[in-house]
């Protein structure tokens, strides 16, 4: 049984880590560190957890103490950087859900999140999590693992997430009209926006309202041309809407002179083998566009694609749960790879009917 | 492996049934039957098990023919009537989720349904289906399926299961006052209110109202009446709110004369030991309400208690997910009974911490 | 003109009456004080006002210098102890929100709110604010503004008001049988737990739950019990649902022996004939509750009753909205009352029927 | 006082026209036919009416009988090709709420709408309703009324309507790069798919979901092309989230070579003085992004933009009420300028806070 911790597991991912950990075959979750809450139960803050488990929050200090194999972090940019280290110095794989290792470039980092990279080293060694795409990097963490190196791997970012497995089976196809500007206007449910209360996450202000935020200048940007190897090339305006978990990413990409007569069926075709035998994402048939209610509370995928032959783009929408494939479900699977397992094990569960 | 249908699989009931089902490991779903949606897809209607059962809808007569050990019935009241005996001459036993065979009396099923009871016989072989007050139904039921002979459990209904947690405790110690009024003031999500699309559940009617229904004439009132044995001294009063899943009750008790000094705290200890060693029902400690968000998607209760000694009433809330303890959980932790398995064997979910 | 200010203005309830006082024919806003937000544009806190009003929350200091005619306190209980004696200083109208005047003994004032009442001379000045329920008390307050006497107007609370609303026409006819328990449980909208952020107000926590809250020790029961001159029997148990605005209130009402044979229709009849002419009030035909969509972002209240001949108890229903007959419409009513003007004024307004 | 009446009243936007109409100080509502409806009280299935208003849906029939001045049109496309000659030929100015007569070209309308258009003549005469872009359009349409000729307008649709006001500034001052693909992604509130249940419109499968619809193939872009001046240059898909009312449209523009400098603050002034003056739209400052909530059940619009100096393109959101500016509030803007009273006449009324 691999012995498994959370930092930061108070908040909204950190906690969904916990729910998934707690039901998972091969692992078992032997600390909940959050240190504004060390000492209280977890049943006390999210009482689905009463009569389940009568876990309690432990510091961060605690949770170095506990021999760990791996130690996911659900903690802040910054935060990262600094735990990161430890967890590599107690032996444990760092599975980290923030942003610190994800931008291969230290000066990109720098130049979105506005502070020094103070890990070059580790940053060279963390493989990109989001396995679909990139299981080469799986591969190279794994074995870092097994040879006892230090291993960390950065879980990519709910909206990178969503939009990259919408737009990587035409883009990686080459259908992608050279230096052209792809648009994505994605939606999140208000977990994305964190546990903390503030007026954004009040109920009376997010509820029966939708806005963009962050307009021209979200984090993920970056993320989301490293991901899909754009320059300079993509316009993402996030939104909030009045739900709890999902995340819906809808990308319109200009067709190469060579794609014009890409027909919607053909595109289904290959978005369909794109992700065939994968565990996850679902492509959708022809004129079917995925909900988010039908991957909530999991770590499931579905993605639809359409072609506009007036204007020449394929537009594709991508759906997450921003906690499950956008978060603590892909950290967990990102997790099961590294360790040798199939990377299923522990999240078989498919969302609820209704 | 247990070979299970379901009868009336595309209403919400139905369809929660069958999710519970594909994830259980010793029951195998067969049929999922709806004469008006068979031959499509599951994933077609609910789209969450796209990519996960490519499972069909097929109809009564295909369910028939497939010599199944059990059939739970999700249909429409008057339906069961007809289609029990139908589950009973196949030689399965009947797991009835409609108010056929709940009321032990076929005059107050008269009364209150406005239809003539046609199958006074298996009214007489039902169990009732409510596990934690009912144990001993169950255990009858399952001899009667070893036995061979025809085998139906009446599940309880989601406003019984939730008022009656709440208010048992309470009631079988003795603690109601004889023939004093007992009032049950319940919530319910608006799949509560079925699958048809009706103006009631329109999402813009729905949505950001609340209001009372069904007042003094709901079904449920003799239902609650004969699992708590009150003799006409309920008022219940159910409401819908927006939201999904989720009801609670609110049942506020006159207590009985030599109960007067009873505190707050001697209630919660009362109902700490009433549900010690359940597997689904939680009692909550002193200044804990329950939140029907704790339990949503899964089999579980959790039940709060109060006594206000100014008034001398003691005020219990019961929270469940209507379609998991109030339909389809509980009809799946009644049958793993019936067939002799752990009450919670494929039913050990606990709700997303958010 | 009448010359109107808010204290507590920044909040849910005070930003309510900014609103409705911006579109008064008669009064005009000349200050929404807040000292926490003061300087800041209320359009900035509060986007609806952007383009509509440039107004700026301005310090209570600087309200005291404006001489006023009316200042509506919409400040928490104990803060109004403090200010009302200022108000009535500057020579405003008091029309106070808070519970601070409310409820006639200070004794119970103090029972309930844990801290002693301060301005028993006020208390005893205080007009009761319920216009429907008590005309004279507002004749009353008329008066003393008139006498340039100090004058205080203690609006009714949120659930006493829709809990009183609806129970009045049974209890005041003699339908309530002696010494009986009430019981009201009640269910608010998320504005009513107030504006600052919460774990509480969260929206990832409120969102798809309902829960109850103040179990046998909410503050409004003693108000609700001296509105219908009850002495310790009502059990009042209020719940929180996923939506903005809107209260409702469920009572359940014990018959007199000499009501045993009241039917639904002479109840409704009843109640029809208690509220006809009423500017605000709508008793709803037999068959039909209330929903709390109907009156929300309005001052109007409906109210559905009927008979449960087996218990021998009258239900009866009422929706508000919490904002608005809960609070800042029914400030407003009175202040229309208290300058004799048409208690309607500026309050015309009904439900955006979806 | 303007005789008004309103064909299609049972539906969102009908009942929408009537909530104003009843409102407003210069038109009276004679008539609100529903020939499904008719005889029914308007509050039986609206019922914030109750107490309000007793009138009752009428046959289209009886609405003809009534010498009115002017009729709102909320019927479906094609149904409006029918009446809206009927309408003429009563003498009334017909404001059309449908899409027959907003594509000046009949072939572009047969294209999208798959039908034939059968009132070319209509067409030639309707004027485009969107009096912020098009006051001309007003101010011929009022020309024809008082030299009694038959007097069309077509009201602009909710998407485009947002998705324009959203644009216009920009591209009407030549930012738009020649020939580049403009993206809108749209997100409507539950409203905008209609009154009639289904499955799309079920509160148990649109609440605690987001997902876009129509893709590539809506009817609304051919009229936002048309207003914007675009050819074959838009790629728009709408989106449905779970809240009654609102919708907000995000469009990135491609910047024109000669804008490359352009700046957020620029874009920013030159947006607010685009609406300066206007009497409902409000160009938000640097920085701020509209919430559709600050606008709900009104008339107005707020709208925001950021400049990308990365990708040299704008991105501009709009919010409005769908039914509001997007439907009656609109209509009724339309008609107060045919009816050559101040456009804001009755339409005053701005968003509740909260």
């Amino acid at each position: 049984m691999i012995k498994a911790g959370i930092l930061g597991a108070a908040g909204f991912a950190g906690i969904q880590l916990a729910h998934i950990l707690m039901q998972h075959p091969e692992m078992r979750l032997f600390a909940a560190a959050s240190d504004s809450l060390a000492g209280r139960p977890l049943a006390e803050v999210y009482p689905s957890f009463t009569g389940v488990a009568d876990m309690r929050f432990c510091t961060s200090d605690q949770l170095e103490q506990m021999d760990l194999d791996v130690v996911f972090l659900a903690v802040p940019h910054t935060a990262s950087l600094e735990q990161t280290p430890r967890v590599c110095k107690m032996g444990a794989v760092a599975i980290d859900l923030s942003a610190d290792f994800r931008l291969r470039d230290a000066l990109v980092y720098e130049a979105w999140y506005g502070t020094p990279h103070t890990q070059p080293d580790l940053l060279d060694v963390a493989a990109f999590g989001l396995p679909e795409l990139f299981p080469e990097e799986m591969e190279r963490a794994a074995k870092r693992r097994e040879a006892g190196l230090p291993c960390v791997v950065a879980c990519a970012g709910c909206y990178p997430t969503a939009t990259s497995l919408a737009a990587a089976p035409a883009v990686r196809s080459g259908l992608l009209r050279t230096g052209a500007t792809v648009v994505a206007d994605a939606i999140s449910g208000v977990t994305g926006a964190g546990k903390k209360p503030s007026a954004r996450t009040h109920f009376c202000f997010a509820n029966e309202s939708v806005e963009a935020y962050g307009v021209t200048t979200h984090r993920h940007t970056p993320e989301i041309e490293q991901i899909l190897d754009l320059s300079d090339q993509l316009v993402f305006t996030p939104h909030l809407a009045p739900l709890n978990r999902g995340l819906l990413s809808t990308v319109t990409i200009p067709l190469a002179d060579g794609a014009h007569d890409l027909s919607t069926e053909e595109a289904c075709q290959l978005y369909g083998e794109f992700y065939e035998g994968t565990a996850f994402v679902e492509a959708l048939p022809h004129g079917v566009q995925p909900k988010t209610s039908s991957v909530a509370g999991t770590n499931r995928a579905q993605v639809g694609v359409a072609v506009d032959g007036r204007t020449q783009c394929l537009v594709a929408t991508g759906a997450i749960d921003n906690l499950g494939k956008g978060a603590a479900g892909q950290a967990v699977q990102c997790a099961n790879l590294v360790f040798g397992m199939n990377e299923a094990t522990g999240l078989g569960a498919f969302a609820l009917p209704v």
